[in-house]
């Protein structure tokens, strides 16, 4: 199986030779401060919950997803990663034109061909520092009729990002479905960024989310998305699998939406090391760093002195692993991407980055 | 949404005002003895492995299955439960015509009429108990030309289980597919009754098996299918979801299907309480019970005294809950099932039983 998301560290780990643990991972973008210890300490103490079956109406996880993301219980489907979602969402409105906006994580673009969809890409460009402007995406919308439209806020890998008034208007001046992938929303101001209270008043939206990256469980295999519109989420929900969350993953969402300390924690250090990164990175010979909201940075190689996959193989005998982006429609071999980990695996990066740059 | 698998205990909970661990759940067929006691220390002791991707080649899972089942690692196909599996092959084959096996669990018919499939129904008769003669079967299948013949082995709900040697027969009688559905499987002797050494050299032949009984897990969501096709078993793969089974499910997986200990202490206690319980139970007024090679008992209420609902709904006050058959086709009101839970449990269930009947 061909795997393009990040680094698959079973692989890496048997053809280097280091346990999957030594590797400091970059390109996966999964916060470094591992997920809620009071959602693990509740699996370690209730670890029997593996031999009963989950409920199959999700009743208290939809309760408290509900209260972190400030909308109706009634309007959340529960998905086994966003994964499942993006697939299952797509299948069942089954759309003939879509718009979407790229560069952009390689799911979309793959589900979209599985139904023989029409695709038009809508590109950021590096010349505008890859900003998109509401007014010019919403003239584009205008002139044609697209089913959906999807973005991924903040942008996978740009780092861009629309408001949620940006995103009203967006929605205002479309008849399709708007799909809004907020996997990396929590990384930045919800209050501003976040779409997830429209979706009670917007027939047309759905928004999903997934807990691998900012709770740091993607081994858990649990994603959410927010839908008002009644017919589709019934639809959507026919085609899910019953049980298709499972008893672990269902109990540390329960508890770990309402982790404020471990929230906050991620969200202080995260930032405050995203605004020091991206000042020390900018500071190497040659490389064009572009502004970011999510917990990753999207850096080009101006120079030409090395391709992104070389610089990734010289990083790897210093288990460094960062993302080539060479496959990401729009960007070329002299792209990369490196996400936010802890602050002295960010100084060996930075270490090991000055020597190759 | 409806659930007919056994009790949803969610439910009951709210319903009756018990804890969920207060029921004696008759009707689930769930081990009574929980896991595998090395599978959950493992989990304890690595709970940060929530916060990695699994293997998306699941490398050592499927190592751990191959030994386990005695057939090529390539063959496995892994879903997250049974259900998975189920609903996956049946889309891919995309059978016209199937000979299925009844009374029978409901997904497959349930699978089986979201592709408008025709289905046949083959039946166990009470006034046979319920045992199938395989030259009739055989006769049935030459006489039609099935797609696909659906066979659970042990059948849930009425125990009965053909030999591998039988199964042979009806593979070498066929060309559509057979699906045996093994869930039950490891609560006999395998040697004599598992099929999933034949996959390797039958093409028309798949094997699913999921952990939620016998091992005790309906909460990690762990199946997996066993098929030496190699286009259906490709075709299968390209349609699951990256990634459908999460890292807890992966690692008590490779540890449980080698835990001896865990295995025959529970076939042993399982296998004399069946014994014992079916003694018992044939000692009631006007009840017939059945013979089984699964954990559980098929039971029918000859004297029509009660109906089997209104049995269960007598029996919860006292937090046990049995099996209603009526659903099931094939069967009508006084049929119910009772699985075996823990010697003290049983003794309890059969004490109210004797009262009520």
């Amino acid at each position: 199986m061909s795997i393009n998301h990040g680094a698959n560290l079973y692989g890496l780990s048997s053809k280097y030779g280091f346990s999957k643990d030594e590797f400091m991972d970059f390109s996966s973008n999964i916060n470094p401060f591992g997920t809620s210890n009071l959602a693990k300490e509740y699996v370690i103490n209730n670890i029997d919950m593996v031999s009963m079956y989950p409920d199959p109406d999700y009743i208290n996880l939809k309760k408290s997803i509900s209260n972190y993301c400030k909308c109706l219980a009634e309007n959340i489907v529960l998905g086994s990663g966003a994964t499942e979602l993006i697939s299952s969402f797509i299948k069942t409105i089954n759309p003939s034109k879509t718009l979407l906006l790229s560069p952009a994580y390689s799911e979309y673009e793959k589900e979209l061909k599985k139904i023989n969809c029409s695709i038009t890409k809508y590109f950021a460009r590096s010349e505008d520092d890859f900003i998109i402007e509401p007014n010019e995406l919403i003239s584009t919308i205008n002139k044609d009729n697209y089913d959906l439209i999807i973005i991924c806020n903040p942008s996978n890998p740009t780092g861009f990002t629309f408001s949620k008034t940006q995103i009203e208007d967006i929605l205002k001046n479309t008849t399709g479905f708007v799909m809004i992938d907020e996997t990396y929303i929590e990384f930045t101001d919800t209050d501003i960024y976040s779409s997830t209270n429209l979706v009670d008043s917007h027939k047309n939206l759905f928004v999903i989310r997934g807990t691998s990256k900012f709770f740091s469980t993607p081994g858990i295999r649990l994603g959410y998305g927010l839908i008002g519109n009644e017919d589709i989420r019934e639809s959507i929900n026919s085609n899910l699998d019953l049980w298709n969350i499972n008893t672990i993953a269902a109990s540390m969402g329960e508890i770990m939406f309402s982790d404020k300390s471990f929230i906050s924690h991620s969200v202080d250090v995260i930032l405050s090391e995203r605004d020091f990164l991206i000042n020390e990175l900018s500071t190497l010979n040659g490389v064009k760093v572009y502004q970011s909201n999510g917990n990753f940075i999207l850096c080009e190689i101006k120079s030409k002195k090395i391709t992104a996959k070389e610089l990734r193989e010289n990083l790897i005998p210093n288990k460094i692993i960062i993302r080539d982006c060479a496959s990401f429609d729009g960007l070329d071999e002299y792209f990369f991407r490196v996400c936010i980990l802890k602050p002295s695996e960010n100084r060996l990066l930075l270490k090991h980055l000055k020597e190759i740059l």
